[in-house]
């Protein structure tokens, strides 16, 4: 880009205020739409949207849906959505789906209003350190001082949330930098920040391990898990190499489906990854970080990586992930065709009581070429991967950071990016329970998301947890912490309470039928599938 | 206390491990509910409850749920609960009411689960630096690096916690430390801290001017508020001295009623604020802060001590507030017998089309004594003060902090402390969905709290901000971030969701007949109440 940096690009206006100037500095950048749930030092920002008309705002009623769906937009749009949070509280409520965007790598670019800064000195009671709870998620975090610094700010913060590493770049906004004159107007794009280069060393050692004649795998994620052709790139080397090719537990994005090749994920379980990593003696990680245990058990390895194995770290987020992967290709002599593409491979219609199984199955068989497909199932969604392995092509978006409450979110900021594409999003009964408000941004929206609500009346992944960490089966009081079926939740309810249609179903004919209804018109719908815990 | 400090009082036990004995000091120092939203690294806490019998855990399905019932919790039990987080996420989604409970100065030993010390190296997933998000709202944080160190650690949050200037204590609990063998047990109760002594020269300064013929205000909160005793004996000094008193805006607690002194509000509009302090000279602040804005506005003042008025800080959060208020009595020679006592006045009995204003009506005519009032009825809520200032006797609980979404999860828990009590919560539609899940925890409790879900389907206080701040009328852009009414929220719905009774009114006759309803059977209810904006 040659626009000059930071120069105003509109002739001065001296009625521009600051939100104005900001708004309009970021949709010049292509920042066109906002998640919000305003409050009264945003109230200049709100007014602004209709001095922008291509600023596009998306209400939400809880901060954690505003930013998830800003990731789940991202993700999706390849580009940021900005938030609007409502000082450090509205942050908090927003902070464990920003941490999920961090750990996915989605750029953000995530505004939080704040007092005006003549105000800051009184403690208000909503004040607090805003910055501080910001830092743990961003990378970048400003507080403009005065009108004048904010579009450039935003323009930076635009810059650094597409990276390279793309990233949540934090603006926060006090509502007197919003308010005031700011005649200098709005401010042109930043340039896009290269990439790190390629490691060339790096780069000769793996072509050196995939043409040994030991154990390599090829261990792929962010980047490269969201784009069909690299993916085929990534399994193409393994191919013409005969190593194995495995993609992260949680990516951000994984092409996948019929007409894609097909790249097993490495297990949640770290039993199960570990047998799946077992006698690899050259690791090699593309737009991935080397593999550890979610979580930490006694007696059990917190580092995945098998003892004597070589890492080969090729390339990370603020790498060129496509070039590193050309360069790979090109040492062993491999394309994107090396690999066979997966042939469109449905399981059996399934019929009878739905159990997790069946319920993948029928997903599987009823899901429409180009979904965005947003997996937080969690126990519920175990078999969802094998079901839809060659179900038609489709985009499947995971829960990255581990902080439950993301799938309605994602979902929803999906529909937004894609209004075209049929978004089906599984989730189960306790993730759920964290941001239903997303709901309602869909149906006031009208988005075409379909959830399929997982309900199995159980927090049933800590009933799996509490034998897994060694504290036995629990006592009466410690299940009935885990234990959601005595005052069961009624989704079909709380769907709509939000506007948005709903169906409970027990069988597997019931929940065909209820997809088939949903995917016939648009506008979002909730199937609740009454499932059995499979712990 | 004369127990040694941090010395086992439980015979060495080789098989107690660290959150046995975490639980078993907690209950030991009167610490005996546990509100909670665990995840797998809180597993072995889970656990050990059924080895204490004497911990409750309650179940949340969302941590400002938690967090919220807490404050409840601890402003009417006057002693602390814990909570029970899932790293930093979980953290991130309690923040909101942890930061009510702060400005509240409500005592919480906040415990938040994390990763293994062992396994914090390897920056898993779910990883995040959860001492720099607590530390904004706790005065005390402290991660034990082994299970030996807990327990010591927990007398020590209790006793913080406590005060004086009783606060959020936050003790961060890696995994390990709670699974971890620790066989010298649990730690004797820490002996409380004592206040700060009375000033003498500032007593005697606002004996002075109590006893000057300058206007003088006397500005109440905190302890006093909450306690009819000094509340009555505050009163007094004002009466015998001519001087007026006044409560701070958002009290934690508020003793009121029939038999009670009635003291006015501070109002929350900044303009209504000044008139209530225009003309004064004097102003002494008993257990509250200097009154500023609640927000800022362009052209206004944030400071709304009249110019030229001295300030009297007679006691703070970390004073003892009982004995400074007796010295200030004793130099005007008041007692708490020296104010007249309200009266029982009700409104008249309401009837027809429901608005705010007759709503408050309606509550007022059936309040129940004993009733513990939540108000977070914001706009909606605007006339509730007046109309029970001679209600039966009834403590009222505020929004402190400013950060909506308390009101159900504030309900749960002072309902949870005094279950032989009606709970009362008035709560609007915009704040009522940052944590609807608390209804949930009502069901599953069958806690008596009828909410009074006031739904004008509106961002109503956003409309008049929106004015307030200079915004303007806002275009169609910003009026619809305002505007629920095209996708109304069904309450009734919501509230079915979660397991609670419902019932939708929309005149004064249904809505006392719900009133009624839901005072005539135990367990928690949900009157949705559709009334119109009053802006």
């Amino acid at each position: 880009m040659s626009t000059p940096v930071n120069e105003p690009v509109a002739a001065a206006d001296p009625s521009i205020n600051g939100a104005r100037a900001l708004i309009r500095t970021l949709v010049d950048a292509g920042v066109n739409v906002c998640f919000a749930n305003p409050g009264t030092s945003e109230m200049h920002f709100v007014a602004a949207l209709d001095e922008v008309p291509e600023m596009r705002g998306v209400l939400a009623l809880f901060e954690g849906v505003a930013t998830g769906a800003a990731d789940g937009y991202a993700r999706m749009a390849g580009r940021p959505a900005a938030t609007l949070l409502h000082l450090g509280s509205g942050l908090g409520n927003g902070l464990a789906n920003l941490h999920n965007a961090r750990r996915a790598g989605t750029p953000v670019v995530n505004i939080v209003g704040d007092h005006a800064t003549h105000h800051k000195q009184y403690d208000a009671p909503l004040d607090s350190d805003i910055e501080s709870i910001a830092r743990g998620v961003s990378s970048w975090v400003r507080t403009p001082q005065a009108p004048g610094e904010l579009a450039a700010a935003a323009a930076e913060a635009v810059q650094v949330a597409k990276g390279p590493a793309a990233q949540v770049a934090t603006l926060i906004l006090p509502a007197d930098v919003s308010w005031g004159a700011a005649p200098s107007g709005p401010v042109a794009p930043l340039p896009p920040k290269a990439p790190a280069p390629v490691d060339s060393e790096v780069v000769a050692g793996a072509v050196s391990a995939l043409q040994s004649d030991r154990p390599t795998l090829i261990l792929i994620g962010g980047r490269v898990a969201a784009d069909p052709a690299l993916l085929a790139t990534a399994a193409g080397i393994a191919a013409v190499s005969g190593a194995r090719v495995l993609c992260e537990t949680f990516p951000a994005r994984l092409a996948r489906g019929a007409g894609r090749v097909s790249v097993e994920r490495l297990g949640y379980l770290a039993e199960f990854a570990q047998m799946q990593l077992d006698g690899a003696e050259h690791l090699i990680l593309i737009d991935t970080r080397s593999p550890v245990s979610f979580f930490a058990y006694p007696d059990k390895a917190s580092d995945l990586v098998p003892a004597g194995c070589h890492v080969h770290d090729l390339v990370g987020p603020s790498g060129d992930a496509a070039a590193a992967l050309a360069a790979l290709a090109a040492g062993v002599k491999a394309s994107e065709t090396d690999a066979p593409v997966q042939d469109l491979v449905l399981p059996a219609r399934p019929s009878g009581p739905l159990t997790a199984d069946t319920l993948a199955a029928a997903i599987a068989v009823t899901l429409a070429e180009g979904t965005i497909l947003v997996d937080e199932g969690n126990t519920s969604g175990l078999f969802l991967a094998g079901a839809t392995a060659g179900a038609p092509a489709h985009d499947l978006l995971c829960l990255t950071g581990g902080a439950i409450g993301i799938g309605l979110p994602l979902a929803t900021g999906a529909a937004v990016a894609c209004p075209d594409r049929p978004v089906l999003c599984l989730e189960s009964d306790g993730s759920a329970m964290y941001t239903p408000q997303a709901l309602w941004t869909q149906a006031r929206e009208n988005l075409n998301v379909t959830t399929v609500l997982c309900n199995n009346r159980s927090y049933a992944v800590l009933n799996m947890e509490l034998g897994r960490v060694g504290a036995g089966a629990g006592g009466p009081k410690a299940r009935a912490m885990f234990n959601l079926a005595e005052t069961p939740l009624d989704f079909v309810s709380l769907a709509g309470a939000c506007g948005v249609p709903a169906e409970r179903v027990d069988t597997n004919e019931g929940l065909i039928a209820a997809l088939e209804w949903a995917q016939s018109e648009p506008g979002p719908h909730l199937i609740e599938a009454l499932v059995p815990p499979i712990v």
